[in-house]
């Protein structure tokens, strides 16, 4: 049997929030926001997104499966570069319109695609009225083109 | 003069990746989404969203401040219950349409409004081919009610 999820609407605010029915609140386009953390270090990996079916398919292999909005098709995290993302932890909002998701980060450590352990990789420094971006000097991990090519 | 930012049209894509442009990609809605993290624990806290006004004010007091969704206004986090946020750095993602926030969180250390440290309570438990919430036992450290009335 497919798993499936409590629908959002047929439960009162006070359940939603402290139920223990999981009713994840995807968006109008049928999506809920993932953050993605280290589960030993708690470091925010990246942000993504998940519909109904990748959801599913994580729960039941407890191997991060995210929807990519640019190619409109499931993502295996780590298919093409090995850094398959091993569930942790699942854990929800107050709201349940996203979840944060810990993981055992495989491969050679990387989760963003530019080869660093971590999308946030740039901080936002704010001096003179302006802001600018600073690298803090993840290391690569990989080489990008080589593992994806152009 | 008021904070502007790099608009993300005008940079070609090595150059949003990799360089010192802070050029956030807000969303069709004006809005770019914010995790924000205990600067001390890493500890995720909340999920929210900024737009380009609430984003400069921000950066400008170093007091965070979401766009309610909900109420489509600014939220100066903990106006109400006194939970401010003081922001120790701001992080942006590969391509610019997310960031992770950093901050000390003042008050009772509480950012979710159901009176706790933080909005992610509750761990998905999946077994039998059943999806179920189980509270993780994070205290309340305000009491809603007395803090948002009704």
């Amino acid at each position: 049997m497919p798993l499936t999820f409590t629908d959002p609407k047929t439960l009162d605010h006070a359940t939603l929030e402290e139920g223990g029915a999981f009713a994840p609140r995807f968006d109008a386009g049928g999506l809920v926001t993932v953050v993605t953390v280290d589960a030993a270090t708690n470091a925010v990996l990246m942000v993504a997104h998940m519909n109904a079916q990748t959801l599913a398919l994580t729960l039941e292999t407890g191997i991060a499966h995210y929807w990519s909005r640019s190619r409109q098709s499931v993502w295996k995290k780590g298919e093409t570069s090995g850094e398959v993302q091993e569930v942790v932890e699942l854990r929800t909002d107050c709201d349940q319109d996203c979840l944060v998701m810990a993981v055992r980060q495989t491969g050679r450590g990387a989760a963003c695609h530019t080869g660093r352990q971590s999308c946030f990789y740039r901080r936002v420094v704010f001096a003179d009225g302006e802001a600018r971006l600073e690298d803090i000097g993840l290391p690569r991990l990989f080489d990008p083109e080589a593992v994806y090519g152009n």
